[in-house]
């Protein structure tokens, strides 16, 4: 029975999905082979678009031979295969994929393609993800929390799956996520915070069947539901005397646990944990490893397929910020390198790309490359924490792009050796256009289609957003919309580090919430993030040579190259070395003249990009561009603020006048 | 018939008012003359001690000739005085007083003397209080405020006055409250938030019953009740679509709404109003003055006697932090004193003591002294906000007798010029030491009596509040005891000021709480509170010459004074100028030097003074040690944290070593 197309509330954003996009599949005729659910929802989709635009869609061959179908999706098994091959001989369209998940791919895949999916001949082309899991972990809260809000660092409304303390009735909104997330090929979901307070704890036991409910509208879609859940359970949920993870009834807690969620979610994706992290409850109290942590979950998981991500995120969040050998930075890879071929099969170690928390610019991680015997996760952040909180354009996908073509050894790309796969922290929420700002938009569907395609250029995905988005070439000047929306979007990532973070410098934000400037906000502060600077220079020394020793946990020959500020990037060089203000970069500029001329650069790109966008009106949806236009309003007064902040700080510290005599307060 | 004294509940501390202090009182054979609902509070005041101690007490001399009494209090009319007349002749005490709030006075002079009281001859004496009104400023709100709170800076629990979104019904607290007050002379209380919110307008109107519920339990103390109200209350209770202190309508409401409040609480004592401040309502919406707005309300009080108490705290909290032309420090001066003569004559204007805003240091307002045609009140802070907030010991006497004594003109101090009087955020709240830290109470008493009394010694005032708190004399060791509470509390503002803020430098504070420092804190802010602080130096130029001008806002001597590095007084150099770090001051030191040192210093006094409360024990009541014992942790970490920030902070600008060698960060 096929699976109608989730309808949209009123004045919620179709996002990639407007119907225009499925005009090409809606006018021709499509023939449908195999069942299943998730053929279901194809055939779903191919009946809503050809009750749009006047095409045909059939189950089984009209009996003659007279029929020319234009599209045959075909499903000839019934695996975990989400691969397909699509090609086109004798103006015959063909996707044929052996599991179901791989048709629904196939589909998304010509839909994606537009009227190209049906011009000439193409050979048979096998498409696979190279990741297995492409995640969204939602930093959702049940019960809103008195300071993180509903969402945690979420810039978008509310929580899709949540409302007034439970998980909405109304799950239309879901189920249309849902489909969002498979046009981009995202397949696994976590669906609470991984801060788990009070309320959420309960959702692994009595409140499991509100999960279950999510679970069961976001299958059809080809997405599994995972759940984060707290260390302590045992002792929270179950009255437990400890939550020690060698200890046989915590083991025999969570077994059962486990079982009663298998219970109500058939293919239930498993557990992801926050331990020792920030004040969350972990093994250190019972004198246990971070693996025996895991592997406690992971053993309760295995008999059903279940899989525990185990966040690397551990650090001391109370250093005293007078102690300069202690480095943040290090803390991940000190922690979970020596632990590397002791993690069981099913326990994916996740790992924050760079060594900080999501920074603008940070290298990437050593720890990541370094645990050849654990299957390891990549985390990125597409809520925009640190990058302008939907209220700034910050195209994420060159910074995605970059970490996943890093190659740790030199040889291997990050984006070929995560086995674990690829997890963003989701920026949705209930906002009309999903993601707050509607550019934002570009951040979540990139991510989906990198964790597919590591090595894809993000330009090229970007253009594809573009062209699903904004079907162009439905407008009055389709060449224009899509080089402004380039305009706007391709260079934003760079635009904001310009006008934010110099040189790898990091945490010069307002405390707390994290938005607008404050350069030594966080320099006095337990948090382990400083930058040190004082009238001479700026920057952390994290050479082994000198300081932390943290560009040692590199392999060759990034250890090399970080080592020496004669090798550095410019871009990392301050992460990595102290530096004087009139240090000359690879760029010929100093220190402090690049800091200055950044800044001003940043604020001129965004007031460009502003214009730019104004001069998009009439090719974009009203609403749509009414809502960018006011958030321009905002990025631009950030930006400016963001600008006289840090040349005024570095101006007042160094007293080196710009070389341009620009005006610094 | 006798008031009886009102018990307090388990666990509450007695503050000054010990059973102890009333022993002398209690062992006497006293006299109590005259009738009224005030004499029957100072009957059941002396009928509760001699309960306790022996002592006996009557209403009428006993017949016949021969009895002699140690004390007679007499009420000899019934006029509005507080004032009264204590004598000692032949071995009897005397109180005599001509208004039943003179009586009260004059019984608790009798208290605080102890046995003194009957010793030897003492001639007749005429007490009267120097400044009329004597009040409390609550900033209690009615609901919890999700940001501030029960109580806005409030560091002693919760609101004495409200709980669970309305007035208490056990008022035995607020009963014993009024009678600490009256002990040190405190005559006036309003009991709710300045910042009145959407619950706490309605007190003005419907809910008015709760306000004269605590009216009723106030007024037996000699206390007048008054009510933080809002400009906007004929828009927001009235629904008149405006609130211009020129329309009828307006001025017909609040006459209808003030004669309501009349009919409930016959003694009210008025309105207290923060208008065209930090976002509340005004009258400038309505393009009229501030004396318009406070004549208003002055209207509508007068036929009843009642005062509105006007806050002079008006500034623009929306500056531009590279706009150095607007300085915060001007705008009381710049907003009120051209409007000098405007006020009606039951207008107060209410101006805090310095021009910013509860500094631990800062010079006294020019504004006072300004007015000379205006009913001016100086209001200060109890409440800790930047002193420490109660977990850091800081005893405020001598700051505000420096205010009080200080003479605008050269000739008359402060303290014989507030025809408005002396008022103070209250610091109190339903902990059981009252104001959290117990020895924050000393604040509150010494609050009192130097408003009674503003030329009074502060030592004596604390010397005085020992003797009635801790009664040494009762102790193992009373020299000791006394030595140690004097030892600890004395210089305890300028141990304060010495590991806080240097040389008048303000607002060095975390944001938004405003407890710990953050040297940068308020610098990019919006909020007009900078220090300007570069590689070079630190401070505001406020000068005539090259500044924003705020010196000349002073009359002669002070403008001339304050104007020049030269003779400008080192505790405020950077107040009123951009200093280089190496200039010396009149101690002979650099400004960076003194930086270096006083933060040293400060620690080094808050560790000794924690030695020395710890020597205390067993002379102290265990749970009062107890409690200072621990906040004494706290300060000293905190000391540590600011004297560590502060100082590395103007060595990574300066690059200036310190003298001494010792560890900078």
């Amino acid at each position: 029975m096929s699976l109608p197309v989730p309808v949209l509330p009123d004045g919620v954003d179709p996002a990639w999905l407007p119907p225009a996009a499925f005009r090409a599949v809606g006018t021709r005729h499509t023939l449908i082979l195999g069942s299943g659910p998730l053929v279901e929802t194809v055939h779903g989709e191919v009946t809503e678009a050809c009750a749009r635009f006047g095409g045909r869609v059939d189950r089984a061959p009209e009996p003659g031979t007279g029929t020319t179908y234009d599209l045959v999706l075909e499903l000839t098994g019934g695996d975990g295969s989400e691969a397909f091959t699509h090609g086109r001989e004798s103006g015959r369209t063909t996707v044929t994929a052996s599991g179901p998940a791989g048709l629904l791919y196939g589909f998304f895949h010509v839909v994606r393609l537009g009227e190209d999916a049906f011009r000439g001949e193409r050979p048979p082309e096998a498409h696979r993800p190279v990741l297995a899991l492409r995640m969204l972990d939602h930093w959702d809260n049940v019960a809103v929390h008195p300071v993180m809000g509903q969402v945690e660092r979420g810039y978008a409304g509310g929580s899709l799956f949540w409302a007034e303390g439970r998980a909405r009735g109304d799950l239309d909104r879901v189920r249309a996520y849902g489909r969002l997330l498979a046009a981009c090929g995202i397949n696994a979901v976590a669906v609470n915070n991984v801060n788990v307070h009070e309320t959420e704890a309960h959702l692994l036991t009595h409140r499991i069947g509100e999960v279950a409910a999510l679970a069961d509208v976001l299958r059809p879609y080809g997405i599994r539901t995972h759940l984060s859940v707290t260390f302590a359970a045992p002792v929270v949920l179950g009255g437990l005397p400890t939550a020690d993870p060698l200890d046989e009834g915590v083991r025999a807690w969570w077994a059962e646990a486990t079982r009663r969620v298998y219970e109500e979610i058939e293919d239930f994706g498993g557990y992801v944990v926050k331990a020792d992290s920030e004040g969350r409850p972990g093994p250190f109290a019972y004198g246990r490893s971070h693996a025996d942590g895991a592997n406690l979950l992971a053993a309760a998981l295995e008999p059903y397929g279940g899989t525990v991500h185990w966040r690397a995120f551990v650090y001391d969040h109370r250093q005293d910020w007078r102690d300069r050998t202690t480095d943040r930075a290090r803390a991940a890879y000190d922690h979970f390198a020596p632990l590397d071929g002791e993690f069981a099969p099913n326990a994916v170690l996740q790992v924050k790309h760079g060594p900080l928390d999501f920074q603008v610019r940070e290298p990437v991680s050593p720890l990541i490359g370094a645990m050849e015997r654990t299957r390891l996760a990549v985390e990125v952040q597409a809520t925009q924490e640190y990058t302008g909180q939907q209220r700034h354009v910050c195209w994420l996908g060159p910074m995605w792009s970059e970490v996943l073509r890093f190659r740790p050894d030199g040889r291997v790309p990050v984006g070929a050796s995560a086995p674990g796969g690829l997890v963003a922290v989701s920026n949705v929420g209930d906002d009309p256009f999903w993601t707050g700002h509607p550019l934002a938009q570009a951040n979540l569907y990139t991510f989906g289609r990198l964790a597919w395609r590591p090595d894809a250029d993000p330009v090229d995905v970007l253009d594809e957003w573009i062209r699903l988005t904004f079907t162009p070439g439905a407008s009055a000047d389709p060449a224009r919309l899509t080089a402004g929306l380039h305009a706007v979007l391709d260079g934003s990532w760079r635009t904001y580090e310009k006008y934010t973070a110099p040189l790898g410098v990091g945490f010069m934000v307002q405390p707390g919430h994290h938005y607008g400037p404050s350069v030594d906000g966080y320099e006095y502060s337990p948090w382990g993030t400083y930058h040190f600077a004082d009238r001479d220079g700026v920057g952390v020394d994290r050479s082994a040579a000198t300081g932390t020793g943290y560009a040692a946990q590199y392999a060759k020959p990034w250890a090399e190259v970080y080592e020496s500020p004669a090798t550095c990037p410019d871009e990392l060089l301050l992460f990595f070395h102290h530096m004087a203000y009139d240090h000359v970069l690879h760029s010929g500029k100093t220190v402090i003249q690049h800091i200055y001329d950044t800044h001003f650069e940043g604020v001129a790109e965004v007031a460009e990009a502003r214009e730019v966008w104004a001069s998009l009106a009439g090719l974009v949806d009203p609403a749509r561009h009414a809502r960018v236009a006011e958030r321009y309003e905002e990025q631009l007064r950030g930006a400016r603020e963001w600008r006289d902040q840090i040349n005024s700080y570095f101006f007042r510290k160094s007293g080196v006048p710009d070389a341009q005599g620009r005006r610094i307060h």
